[in-house]
């Protein structure tokens, strides 16, 4: 049998012992033995839980015991967590984590540690909750060349901008309905922003280059200035708008990462993944694009990807199995230089000169629509990242909106 | 250094040594050491080709190098591949293969002796291609109960479907035009009766229930009864038609499998699997809907799928790993006593009689549709697979289609 020790009781942490205790079954036939919960750290009591007797306050209790093997961090944050973390590793303790915060700050330091310990430190659940997506990475892709890993990873935007497009609702009613419904938190920023998107983004990153990436380092942009107009002219167009995160390997090795709403043609693979869902697509040189789709985010989703690592840890006593990534910071391509079009709304009495400014031909000026309120939008032509903000800049207030286009 | 024997040097072999060759690199560093091609077995010489001097006519030269540890088995057929396979296996050497035919007929066998000699007999590309599914029914449910996986698993008949959707196109043009494009075989009954499905979801359904499924006892229908004018209530009720394995388990642990078009909503998340791609649906009991989506078929990811086993294979040397299923036929339900909705169309003249026939109540009416030709179509209330097959007896030819729904 195994003993496992859940630090923090919390959503995730009570789904931890939820899918050990209803899977009991499965996962003891996957495992090759029986799982089970020895302790439960939190700060607080739960008189009346069915697992109040494993409840703890000592982390020190669970560090001394050699019958654990496996310990779930499920605390979130970076400071206690990060200790704890680091003194099970150093215990040669596995530890499996949702924390995607903790990950991708010092994920480097904590994969080295555990590799020098001969354990593991796994964090499925902190990239598209359910979607097994990093163990797929791991495994799954063993026979290519990963050229770029694109994602819809953070279900409140998402939810966000469903609404936004199938009720036409602007962005602050969608916001107020996602709350809510318990989908975004009453300070949303880390979501609407895209910072938490910009954590798995780094976290995706790392796995694919083998090395360290800093979030400080992806370009990161909310979908805050997204407007109705905009999913009109997307309509109106075949297209919708998602946030992405977009992290490729270009031909000189180097790595493009961004965060940021992308317009994307009706036919993109992503363009379905509505509501809540996550969906990443990867693309590599031999099967080409192939998608993974599931709940990003809930209880029970996240924890039952905590608890497939657990069993992965069971499995794999003594071995380090999941490889990660090294020491060393990954290569970063200068995102100002980057070839893309963009989409671009402006005021009605400003679209001659805006077109002008952005050398439209014939062809494009095709592709122009004249939205409600007389505004305009249309599509540029293939442009850097930096020549296309110096025009946005030259022009000033007469562009309303701009989203890169996939 | 590994060294592997290629069976069969046709169109998935010749993509196994490519894949082998281009991604030579990453190969090593996932395998842990260089993977090279020692023979290539196949009865014609390849004059000029850069592998010429690798082919071999002897199988036994592979079967007596003890340098061969894994062998690819990529020639097709139940009969010479079925013999090789079982000597390599018999001899403690893994076999990957893509041959879903050969899986599906003796892999219980295969299996088990793979286990007896602590070897694997792995098959990641017999289902969805270059889709990672079996790997992932392995890896990733370790902490769930499976439900249901429901698949569209053979991109032939995805292709065909989807161009009677998109261009209005009838069976035998879409048929002509997928056979043009070398999609469809010159014989195509394998896909378009839904025997290849067939043999695909008999794998899914041995690896789900953990017990063998013969292809014999899946019900199976093709997709060349299905009309324009199907699709055209299809669209008209934001609805779209898939042929879809279905393979659940029933409350009372029984297996329901089946192979069949169905009408399904547009927002199911296997609707947007269009063209040639293959999706795979996994429902689980915690995790709920995970959506696997990628090109079903195709000589290079094929042979990347193949080449993802033999890294396994040489990651795990000595160590039996997949699973797969063991002695024992799965206990299967009685399809006739399955309930679900069905879809019918039937001429104008006839559409009350049949109406009252299937019960129909103001709701389900509301419902019907008109169709080109002055057509009805109409979706049933929900009942038995039996019930509806007897009404569709009784009214005779004045059902022109029926299309169970999902």
């Amino acid at each position: 049998m195994a003993n496992v020790a859940v630090l923090g009781y919390g959503t995730v942490g009570s789904g931890v012992v939820e899918v050990l205790e209803r899977n009991k079954a499965e996962i003891r036939k996957n495992a090759g033995e029986e799982i089970s919960v020895k302790y439960i750290l939190d700060l607080r009591d739960f008189p009346g839980d069915p697992f109040e007797d494993r409840v703890i306050h000592d982390f020190n209790r669970i560090l001394e015991d050699d019958e654990i093997q496996v310990v779930c961090e499920v605390m979130g944050g970076v400071g206690a967590a990060y200790q704890f973390t680091k003194q099970c590793l150093m215990a040669g303790k596995s530890v499996c984590t949702s924390n995607k915060e903790l990950v991708a700050r010092h994920g480097t330091e904590l994969l080295a540690l555990a590799r020098e310990k001969c354990c593991n430190y796994m964090f499925e659940a902190s990239v598209g909750g359910g979607i097994p997506i990093i163990r797929n990475i791991h495994n799954s892709y063993t026979a290519e060349q990963i050229r770029a890993v694109t994602g819809i990873l953070n279900g409140t935007t998402n939810y966000i901008l469903s609404k936004m497009e199938t009720e036409h609702a602007d962005y602050t009613e969608a916001l107020k309905q996602a709350q809510e419904l318990g989908y975004a938190e009453r300070s949303p920023e880390a979501d609407v922003e895209g910072h938490d998107a910009c954590r798995k983004a780094a976290i995706l990153s790392a796995l694919v280059t083998g090395r360290e990436v800093d979030t400080e380092r992806i370009y990161t942009e909310g979908i805050s200035g997204v407007k109705p107009a905009d999913f009109e002219f997307a309509a109106g167009n075949g297209m919708t708008i998602k946030l992405l995160a977009v992290c490729r390997i270009l031909e000189d090795g180097k790595l493009s990462a961004m965060v940021a709403p992308f317009m994307l043609s009706g036919n993109h693979p992503l363009a379905s993944v509505g509501d809540v869902f996550n969906g990443v697509l990867v693309s590599s040189n031999m099967l080409g694009d192939t998608m993974f789709y599931g709940r990003g985010a809930g209880k029970l989703p996240t924890a039952s990807a905590v608890v497939a690592d657990v069993v992965d840890c069971v499995q794999n006593r003594g071995r380090s199995v999941m490889a990660g990534w090294g020491c060393g910071k990954a290569e970063m391509a200068d995102i100002e230089e980057c070839e893309r079009l963009f989409y671009v709304r402006t005021a009605a009495n400003a679209f001659g000169t805006a077109a002008k400014a952005f050398g439209l031909n014939a062809e494009h000026i095709a592709r122009q629509e004249c939205l409600r309120d007389g505004e305009y939008g249309f599509i540029t032509p293939v442009m850097k990242e930096k020549d296309f903000r110096g025009k946005c800049l030259e022009l000033g207030d007469v562009i309303l909106s701009r989203i890169r286009v996939m």
